[in-house]
């Protein structure tokens, strides 16, 4: 089965709102195993509508669309698709009752453009708005459907989840299953390079890599009657891949990587903590993003200033002096003595040139030192993670954050 | 001039990632002036990539691509764009250099594929790309114009500012300059009511609000042959929108509310430190974001514990045993006690409840003190943040984040 979507609003093609409506939809309909090729989006003006509407039908099965429905669009969705198909409106009587209901219990007047709310192409399958008023619609006629929603998210993906997906599924027979594996220190391109073979060979399960800030996340999915019959096809090939790509590959469906570590920390009933300078907080800042951090995150520093570093840290002002703050010696002191400070398990330090300012021949942009510390693991390393662009204090700051999580989730593993 | 956009990949495709592009690019040609009536998103296909670009062309003057230009994509989008204009693809050689000189750089072996981002049809414009290697380009023939731009958002937008806008300006004829104001405290609802009147008689300039993280801008746009024509336009308006909407506006064109801090504490010559709690490094993080930040920030703490905080912020026990650490009296103990612990002339402190676990009825999910203590200055604020909805907890820290910045920006301001 084939899908497309049409997301219908002029406050989208004025970029005033982000059309997360597509994303939703062609997430939930890869979940289904429906195919997907084009998505658009159109203006409130029936002509350019039916025009795409048209188009879609003409490549599609099912064409789902979003907006439209309200009191104030005129029914431009419903009046465009009953015309389209040739059939007339007519009113949705539990729907009626429902908006009437609702104005009564209110004690508010009802115009009457709310009742159009309710008008629905003859012959349709109407799904229940559980937040909100217009029903979506199903239109069917010789083996194509129109689907519509409304545009709100908050009303459009209960009433996807709780009634379109299940009318889709009885349409399709079937389902997707994935599992992510998510990859830190290897490339995109290398990723792919290593696991060509795979990618190229496979149909069911498919492999597929995804580049996502910093890190790479391969997608196993595979295509059966049930949840369990689709593992039974991707487990062998996660195995597979984790055995190529090795110890790049962090965790498996964990969200991101201060998510592993938050789930390792707590495993191992470990506690960390973070002294930063150049990255300024964001280590602490991902980890406490993460719902329950606070039983395995002591709390973190960022010191960046020299005498704070002292002061708070204990790096030797003889080590400032002479290699300077932006060193391996004082990486590796900054992660001993948040460890102290705190009295974490596991300390991890940050220092470098995040640019623009501040570089050197000697101490370029992009140089930064990363420590861990703990007592059955201590490392540090040095990282040059410029690359040469304008504007990459973020990427620099994010890529060095990256670095800290995936090295103090390394010495909690070892722990 | 009438636009149309095509996103192309197969990620947005299968709802792996929003297509935030789509909104970019709509907002900015709307400020150029520009129409669009359709966007389309297509999967990484030369076919239906071919006949989307067919269809859009068929319908509008300037068509953008976003996505299908990395070393993975087998040219995907520039091969089906020369194809259509019936030209022949060559190496751009300052793009060649550039990845040459990158892979040297990092001492790393390059691969061919990597070289194909430098491949551009013959007779485009190329644009620079700032933040990555593919470079944007642009094919123009029979009064129609192509421009094709990398995908990643932190490619795409620096380049569209900085080289796309320009030529398409050169386009248009005319130009269209803008001025933002920055407005903190006041929801885009209110924005819109209270200078409703302004809004819908104004013509040139346009008046228009925007909702961005918990912030609203109101941009103000001129048609003029120049910038300065524009200005003269521009700025009366600028003026009466200021007086109207009072206090709240907390800067013009700065780019956030962490650059209006970094600037007003330069300016003033200040130092200010932070010590977080629930924001758990945010602030620290957004205020180091600026580059230069280093100059007016001592640094931060951000003490998950009790322990912490007594020790490093000397928050008193009594206090903690008493009313809690999520308390105004711990918070303006936390903003006192990093000033005294850093030497900074203005502290902040940040504590509160982000969820989802923790709450209470007394202290629910939400709850969140921020204090600022400075010679001049010092106040502590309750907010409720919490709006109801489920997964709460970035949006309640990042509230608390910008009501931490804007109180430090507010005793900056006394100072």
């Amino acid at each position: 089965m084939i899908a497309e979507v049409i997301c219908i609003g002029t406050e989208i093609l004025l970029g005033d709102i982000v059309n997360t409506n597509g994303a939703f939809i062609a997430r939930e309909l890869a979940a289904l195993g429906i195919d997907m090729y084009h998505q658009s989006v159109v203006g409130d003006n029936p002509q350019r509508l039916k025009e795409s509407l048209t188009l879609a039908l003409s490549r599609a099965d099912v064409v789902l669309t979003t907006g439209g429905l309200g009191p104030t669009y005129d029914d431009l969705t419903k009046k465009t698709v009953a015309d389209y198909f040739g059939v007339g409106l007519q009113m949705h009587e539990p729907s009626v009752k429902k908006i009437k209901t609702l104005f009564t219990n209110l004690n508010k007047p009802m115009t009457a453009n709310n009742l159009l709310q309710a008008q629905v192409p003859a012959g349709s399958t109407v799904f229940f708005n559980d937040t909100g008023f217009a029903p979506g619609i199903a239109v069917e006629q010789s083996g194509k459907i129109v689907i519509m929603m409304p545009g709100p998210p908050s009303e459009m993906r209960p009433m996807f989840i709780n009634h379109i997906s299940p009318y889709l599924q009885r349409k399709t027979g079937g389902m997707i299953h994935s599992k992510s594996l998510h990859i830190f220190g290897m490339g995109e391109s290398q990723v792919e390079d290593t696991l060509h073979e795979l990618m190229t060979t496979l149909t069911n399960p498919t492999v597929a890599p995804y580049a996502k800030q910093g890190e790479v996340q391969v997608r196993i999915s595979a295509k059966a009657q049930s949840e369990q019959e689709a593992l039974l096809l991707i487990d062998p090939v996660a195995e597979q891949v984790r055995q190529i790509l090795g110890s790049v590959v962090y965790g498996v469906d964990v969200g991101g990587m201060q998510n592993a570590l938050v789930q390792t920390l707590s495993e191992k009933k470990l506690i960390a903590a973070a002294a930063e300078s150049c990255t300024g907080g964001l280590v602490s800042a991902a980890i406490t993003d993460v719902p329950g951090a606070s039983a395995v995150f002591a709390g973190g520093v960022c010191t960046y200033t020299n005498a704070l570093k002292t002061k708070l840290l204990g790096v030797s002002e003889h080590t400032l002096a002479t290699v300077g703050a932006v060193s391996d010696e004082t990486a590796q002191q900054m992660a001993q003595g948040v460890r102290t400070l705190t009295g974490a398990d596991i300390g991890v330090g940050v220092t470098g040139i995040a640019g623009p300012g501040g570089g050197s021949d000697e101490k370029p942009v992009g140089l930064v030192y990363v420590a861990v510390s703990s007592d059955a693991h201590s490392e540090v390393k040095k990282l040059m993670l410029s690359r040469g662009h304008k504007d990459e204090r973020e990427s620099i700051r994010n890529l060095a954050k990256l670095n800290a999580l995936f090295m103090i989730l390394t010495a909690a593993r070892k722990a």
